[in-house]
């Protein structure tokens, strides 16, 4: 199945038998206290570095998310959305979990973008797939609800179903535009988490067959030497069905990780992308 | 399932519930002029060194081939396996594609070794089984037959059940003591190849439940960046239900690579492998 996301004037497809969707996460406020305080000075100047370090480093879409304590997100998010626009032509993920901010930013954007993101809650059903059927985008999908975030691969998928069942039935939204995201928990509070991640992947990948995100960074959070254990997961996750990641693209290691496993899986012919990228190292 | 192994003082348990058994492959002078010109002069210093390295790196098993032409390899090996017990409690893989030389190698280890490696040919089954139920050993064996080395994973898995049933029921050796080896191909000669060696994994784990192990440095054959390869290949491997693998251990790229995925499938409980492996870098 192929998920189709694009900009003005670039397309990116997402699906198993294509390389691995890096999406870029770093043009975002959270735990960034600088740029938090630069945001509320209306200082936008540190957006077009961190764009650039994404593109440098592999993003293929590159995940927006403006939510500030204090700040009008919906207005910030819609600024910076145009001028995210202006720098890159890499499509865009409008990422918020306010309703009002991600119709903001899905107005301001240019073609078909990826929304971060609904729940199987109702309200969220309810609110947000509205607006990903309006916009003609495509929705990133978290298999928790009103009661729980749950841990059993089999409670995750039937929530995952249900999103699907209500987005196609409901809001006639075609079952390639939804990206479930399997929920990636860190491995430092329970070393028995990721391991449900990735058999939920497989579920999924069995059972809905659909295009999968998440955020790499979770399963290390709080252990020593992280890098090394991002370039672990994804590989992994990968074999069991992962096809995009939303992840820092400034790391080599594993943007290097997901780019040789995309090769050691078939989805890159002749090793080019392999070839082309270590060709480009010993240039640059 | 558990293969276990042994020195006189150091058991060694390989299963899906266990750390990733790393089998150090150093010891052995193929592709390596100035170790083969040192074993013809007689002259074996060298391998204490290999030997503390690969112990140094984390090898949990180790590997002894002495392949050199023009030395009697039987005379050789034996001597060497006794020279490698003196230096490590490591238990230790008997590896040779001569009968005579695995019969003194054995001969001469103390405990209970891997022997690598048998194949699904008849002669070869015949020859080398009889010995591995005589010392007692467990037994590295390869999913190919005087016809082919098979790229169809139905078809290794029909080999290695051959081998299965022919080493329980006409040798009586007992089936955790048979590690299968998939056949990890270079992904340089077809890119296709690497897939079919982890279809192979989760075929073998699904219909046999034994251990398995391969050569990891096969995969990277002929490519740029070889350890990402390295390090992206063995959690994948891992995820299928790799058990174990014959590999250079001086890598720590490929090393924590391992940690890292036995970690989050759940095999180092509290992660207390991760932390002190971080720590003991750091200190050291």
């Amino acid at each position: 199945m192929h998920t189709v996301v694009r900009s003005a004037s670039r397309t990116v497809v997402i699906g198993p038998d294509q390389p691995f969707c890096v999406i870029g996460e770093r043009l975002n406020p959270t735990g960034r206290r600088i740029f938090q305080d630069q945001l509320r000075a209306g200082d936008l100047s540190r957006i077009e570095l961190d764009v650039a370090e994404q593109v440098a480093g592999g993003a293929m879409v590159l995940d927006v998310n403006m939510g500030v304590p204090l700040l009008d997100e919906a207005e910030l998010l819609s600024k910076v959305v145009r001028l995210v626009q202006g720098v890159t032509d890499l499509p865009l993920c409008i990422d918020s979990s306010v309703v009002e901010a991600l119709d903001a930013g899905l107005a301001a954007y240019e073609g078909k973008a990826l929304v971060n993101s609904v729940t199987a809650e109702d309200d969220r059903l309810q609110a947000i797939l509205p607006l990903v059927k309006r916009y003609g985008a495509a929705v990133v999908a978290l298999p928790n609800d009103e009661e729980e975030i749950p841990e059993d691969p089999a409670r995750r998928l039937e929530l995952a179903r249900k999103i699907v069942d209500v987005a196609t039935g409901k809001y006639g939204i075609p079952i390639e535009d939804i990206v479930i995201d399997p929920l990636a928990m860190p491995v430092g509070a329970d070393t028995s988490l990721v391991a449900k991640t990735l058999d939920t992947i497989a579920m999924i990948k069995d059972e809905l067959g659909v295009n999968m995100t998440l955020g790499a960074s979770n399963v290390s959070f709080g252990m020593p030497h992280r890098h090394a254990l991002g370039a672990a997961f994804l590989p992994m996750a990968m074999h069991a069905g992962l096809t995009s990641a939303i992840m820092d693209a400034r790391t080599p290691q594993i943007v290097d990780a997901v780019k040789a496993a995309d090769l050691l899986l078939g989805n890159d012919e002749w090793g080019a992308n392999w070839i082309s990228m270590f060709r480009a190292r010993q240039a640059g």
